[in-house]
């Protein structure tokens, strides 16, 4: 059976605790160099450097061999499809792909038509699995527990494929989940918050990106107003319970959604969400690349 | 003595066979990270996905160290020409290069003037000898043989890079060649035989891409024109012969030179011939790196 | 300590010895694969040919991991900053950065603040210690020292972060140096000697690119004009001394600062300038990433 990862949805609770002890042992310094008879290509349709170079170093610390596609050089553009591009690597021997493209559920098109298993880096405003389980390795480092741990996501949680993702799973630990930020990107799905009660009660402030380009503009709002507004500044940091911390997918836009100087600041886990994802994805690989077997022992 | 690899006409008989006999054995398995010590540049100066990667796969199949060339974010910009971009791969010490470039014979260019193996991976519109290689695999994998094989190359036979290579060393291996298709696209060179005869009668039908965008126009023919009056469809295919497969060298345009339904199904060899693709650039790569004497214990 | 490797002011005249003498032994084939461990990223912001893949072959031949950052597929395109992409390779345990930028001393916005070397593979228009390094190593090679050795550096030297460096350093190392070329891109800073006299009395010719798109037009010559007037040609070239090389950091623009048949003749330097690149870029690395008390015995 091929082991997919496409959405945290279909990882149950007890998968999901293999993937982060695994992540855990990698981040321990174990699993390096294990795959090197592997080869693994990284489809990007997508402009991407967190995700795209954080899977890169994952495969080069397994010892896989790594093809990088670039769309920008390939028959794409001669009129070559999606499904046409996988399917020439599959056909090409490759034993994995990591594939993250702008159409939701780009997966559907491929599923019972290739024969290797897909890592889902990103489908459009749906789901980004790995992404979610580096916020559950930051939580869960910090809190030691799932259970109780209060968030609140902020920002554009229409458009984010990050907060969807995330609030189901959290749910599903035990977390208790709001969303805060301007009423224009609120889902009725969700419990609201407003920010000031969120600083003060949360365990958990996760920030969006606010895509102003597209986003700002519907809101009517100008990026100054909603760093005024929503935007997270030292001063609302202050506020936020001692050992509150603050986690955001990055790319961040600057004195939008957070203030320069929060990026770095001590409750923030930013950069350290970067650095579990190498080791998320280093045993979302495992999970995909050995047999169920081995993996059970790892 | 350097050993390129340029043009197929340069390749005796008994040379093919050598050079398919090996990529047999590389598909079995045989020769993966034999070349560890070796550098390899991918030189692609036009866009290309099957073959660059194709390459790359089986460089690192090898266990070759590769170094993927971006003309986009090279010198090229700076106005740097195709001569120098070359001598500075060579200057750097690099073992051999792959080549495509869209200018007929670029080659010419080279000769005599750098120390290293050339493996032309398409020039212009003339030779694409790795591409006619897997051809080849994938027909005698098919028929055991090469002699009294039937082949009609259908489709836009001017330019096409594939077809004077491919007809070239098909007749010289002992199989009886035909083009077929459009009389715009047709070439005084070859023997004519009309489509549905081709159909009822062939062992192989090779169909070749329609460039839309510049040809199209020229034979007036609207895409759907051409679909309708030789587009391979199931309804076509009902005719071939029973062993008789279909080959393509891709990116193909569905329902264009073949119906959606064709591509994937049981007489086309078109992904077979993706994968035996990497198993002749193994072949070819090994042959410009070996010494004489190794390459002909291979 | 950071070993960085932003500026050649910053590296003393014995450091310098050092970098020289580990590439040498490089040069002889030294130092394979002895960084298999460590991973490496190339951040190069600006186009480039011969300084990207000569930084990419060197670490190849170290056995290191490579990560080549395309900018053009990258979250710049979404606004990130160059601060942020560079944080985000730290965040990722890359080991050491690779950075051309466009802004002079883009290093001062990262100093401080990143816990992993820089290896500065040029910064606007001021430096470019590999290149200088290269340029010593190859002069080296043919003097077998540095004291006394005239050399003049001829072309456009305000513009050129060759320049700047390269004089400062090799009258540090006890050479005679001067500049030559239009009065338009002279600086005051340094000797000015005419043309004529440069060829008979100089041991190192030194040129230097003219961006003509950029520098002609403010000179009002045309580029016909600038070959006739200071570019290199063969019938110069007879005029110099029977040791005197040229050097040229390229890439070059042929019948503009040289004439075609100067780039590869017997007096010319420059491929092999490409090649000890090479080298110097292993012994950087190698002095970055190895301790200090390995470096010593290196």
């Amino acid at each position: 059976m091929i082991k997919n990862c496409l959405k945290l949805k279909d990882l149950s609770i007890q998968e999901i605790t293999k993937i982060l002890a695994v992540a855990e042992k990698c981040k321990d310094g174990a699993y390096r160099n294990v795959l090197t008879d592997k080869i693994v290509a990284n489809l990007f349709f997508e402009p991407s450097t967190r995700t795209h170079y954080s899977f890169n170093v994952a495969e080069e610390r397994l010892g896989m061999k790594v093809i990088n596609f670039d769309p920008a050089s390939s028959s794409l553009q001669k009129g070559e499809s999606f499904y046409d591009t996988v399917k020439t690597f599959e056909a090409l021997g490759i034993d994995a792909v990591v594939i993250r493209d702008q159409e939701d559920e780009y997966y559907n098109k491929l599923l019972g038509k290739i024969d290797i298993p897909i890592i889902n880096a990103g489908d459009g405003v749906k789901d980004h699995p790995s992404q979610s389980l580096l916020d559950l390795m930051t939580i869960k480092e910090e809190f030691n527990t799932f259970k109780g741990i209060k968030v609140a996501v902020i920002g554009d949680i229409i458009h984010s494929r990050v907060a969807h993702t995330n609030i189901e799973v959290m749910e599903r630990l035990g977390m208790e989940c709001y969303i805060s930020g301007p009423k224009e990107y609120e889902d009725d799905a969700y419990r609201f918050i407003d920010l000031a009660t969120a600083l003060k009660t949360m365990d958990v402030i996760m920030l969006l990106r606010i895509q102003h380009e597209r986003h700002l503009s519907e809101s009517a709002m100008s990026p100054d107003e909603y760093h005024l507004a929503y935007g997270l500044t030292l001063e609302r940091v202050a506020l936020m319970k001692d050992k509150a911390i603050i986690l955001h997918p990055a790319p961040f836009n600057r004195n939008i959604e957070l203030s320069d100087d929060v990026v770095e600041c001590s409750k923030s886990r930013i950069f350290k969400q970067m650095r579990n994802g190498v080791y998320i994805r280093m045993a979302l690989l495992l999970r995909s690349l050995l047999s169920s077997s081995e993996w059970e022992k790892y």
